[in-house]
């Protein structure tokens, strides 16, 4: 019982799963979902477009039709900042509130994340923030239910550990991430997401992608030194068994349905399977992680504010998460390749439905950027307004990431980064 | 938002998923798992040949070496009746303990569940079994934590929301089912089952290759009626996309690893994987549910008393329970063929490992015979001192068990249950 390999290397790996609630119609259960979870007076988060989309005005409703108090704050932020965490979490400290409900997007759940966090272990925002930016503080015991209602089909937000913020002062994306910060259940209706744009159905959808793919290509996790303490086990802990059951299935729906849903919103068939996707990628790389792609994202999002993304609302400029993602993964996965050509055979395999014939170290990225094509994403890193000169700056961004490079199935240097956003200027 | 549909049929599905904590050497965890569900004084519940082994005692000291109080309560039956369950609940009631943590087979765990039940919740056992042999009663809010620890490869009681229980007096096996029952956490460690006897590798393997194919073939979750009430959903909602992801994953590693699991039980890679995936069929089933070959193997187990197990102790007679469900698992296949042929290929692929050319209704069921044969499973029925006087008094059993059957793809009436137990009387 002892005999443990004695390898030194990690023989154990956790999967915890965010459970789910899944189905057309599945929103109109929420009320009775918050009642069941004990909560009295409920902080509803949104953002205003799902507001006027009507979707939450109709969740505030169905909750109060329990006799549950519901106070919106909808003032969620697209890619959040520590300002707008810090201004939802001081709403949530003064309200009193015994319980949470996010309904929108990443944004939106992560926003939730925080200001559940902050209302009930009361510190500054960037005590709780991964280091080495923030202070990387804990929660020293389980927060208020949060219940997540996702309107997009892309962050898997819903069932992940982790909120995203951007710190434009220091020009870089990070996190705060702990298992505490999971939501206690996620209700994903498809019917939700039918009005979605198809920007933002073709951005999200391509985060599922690169979600599941980078799970599936991560380190495995028992190449790993083993912890001393299981306090010192990683929540991304690489791929292994588990997840791959996760991200092989998001992978298969990924390439089965994202162009059928940017084709046609309507098709809540497709919807169904991204919105699906998402969760299961979610949880896929909440256990195995992700790399390359995500670490690069951060300062592709981060650096410079001026593109303006089509198809979204021209309020502010920014990079769409899932574009700033997929733009670098076909590179990274060319780069990542001799580490594992099987899996990368498969993570293609998955993608296009079939077996693939002769594949070599192109095959993936092929997959990748037809896909990218079929469904309108940007060429590559130049068009968010990048040059050569910029690529510097932006590996140094992408190196402040050793929490996600640490997943890379290989080592990754500088020198490669900078080879890698290179080569992703312009993927065709 | 509002249309869901407007065909009367279930949209909705949920799925919820055991934390698992899984690899060789998890189990020296347990004592941080036990701190960290911040449980002061603990009822250890296993059965005396987990004791003996020396499992129970070194988790024991583990749990001990974190400060906490440890009770141990060994009086485990393998097969659990009404009596045995109280006599756990009583010792429940009376240590005044703050969390459980069970070690041993699904009877272990499925005892530490219902002494949870009763020391949370006082009422009589049966207040709590399911109607019609018992009163249904639901806990009114969450039990306290329960840490399991399984040792065999079989149940996935771990990951499941029920126990069983054997009723003598009334001739019939059943359970208490509620969500709460659920483990907190499984910690699942290989190594756990190195000295487990080839007999019992062998049936709970076979369990769990049942608890699989029954899940994957269950009638689909949006055939049923929409429930009133979310309250009315039933706990085994039938096959969905996630159950079939997690049970097709177990098939894959009940052909692979049962062979070897048994003919070798230091093959730790093997053992390891059908660990894993008893517990991967017990998250498919808890949220699919099983059908013909369970509802039958309650009566098979619970009519006669005269079978002595091979292989295992001898001390009283009873039917393992993997043996008394597999025993009619190719007859019933044979007969639910026709309701889905394409998923039935898919279980006899996932089995075999491979693709089949020209599949046809008797492809699964001989997969599964082979596999028998190589387990040194029971040829049928008759095996158990059944003849063909007994099945009215077998389908009178097994016709108890609507809950399950009415999860049977197809119509099931008493007379195509005689016919599947009388072909199920010798497989070759």
């Amino acid at each position: 019982m002892q005999d443990t390999g004695g390898s030194g290397r990690e023989t154990v790996y956790t999967m915890e799963a965010t459970p789910l609630k899944f189905g057309p119609g599945a929103s109109e259960e929420v009320g009775w979902e918050v009642k069941r979870l004990r909560v009295s007076r409920v902080m509803l988060v949104s953002d205003p477009g799902v507001v006027e989309a009507g979707i939450t005005p109709r969740i505030k409703e169905l909750i109060e039709a329990e006799g549950i108090e519901v106070e919106l704050w909808d003032e969620v932020r697209v890619e959040p900042t520590a300002d707008s965490f810090q201004a939802a979490a001081d709403f949530a400290v003064e309200g009193g509130f015994d319980g949470f409900v996010a309904v929108g997007g990443g944004s939106s759940i992560d926003t939730a994340k925080v200001a559940n966090l902050v209302a009930t272990h009361p510190a500054p925002i960037m005590d709780y923030v991964n280091p080495p930016v923030g202070g990387g503080r804990k929660p020293p015991s389980p927060l208020k239910p949060l219940l997540a209602v996702p309107t997009t089909a892309g962050t898997g937000a819903e069932a992940t550990t982790v909120a995203v913020l951007d710190i434009p002062e220091q020009k870089v994306k990070t996190g705060i991430s702990h298992q505490y910060l999971r939501p206690n259940r996620g209700v994903v209706d498809p019917l939700l997401t039918v009005s979605m744009p198809r920007a933002v159905t073709s951005s999200s959808g391509l985060d599922v992608v690169c979600h599941a793919a980078e799970s599936f290509l991560a380190r495995p996790y028992n190449t790993r030194p083993k912890p001393k303490s299981p306090d010192d086990r990683p929540p991304y802990q690489g791929s292994n068994p588990i997840a791959d059951m996760w991200s092989s299935k998001a992978l298969e729906y990924g390439g089965r349905y994202l162009r059928r849903a940017v084709a046609d919103g309507k098709d809540v068939e497709a919807r169904g399977h991204m919105m699906l996707g998402a969760s299961l990628a979610g949880v896929g790389f909440g256990s195995a992680g992700v790399h390359i792609p995500h670490a690069c994202a951060y300062p592709i999002a981060g650096l410079r504010h001026e593109y303006r993304p089509p198809g979204y609302p021209q309020d502010h400029p920014f990079v769409p998460h899932g574009w700033s993602v997929i733009v670098t993964a076909p590179a990274a996965f060319r780069f990542t390749y001799d580490a594992s050509p099987e899996r990368h055979h498969r993570v293609a395999e998955l993608l296009s439905g079939g077996p693939i014939e002769n594949p070599d170290e192109n095959t993936l990225p092929e997959v990748l950027i037809q896909l990218m094509k079929d469904v309108g994403a940007p060429r590559g890193v130049a068009e968010f307004g990048y040059t050569e000169e910029d690529i510097p700056a932006l590996v140094e961004g992408a190196m402040k990431q050793q929490r996600l490079l640490v997943l890379t199935p290989k080592e990754v240097t500088e020198e490669d980064l900078a080879n890698i956003l290179r080569e992703s200027m312009e993927n065709w």
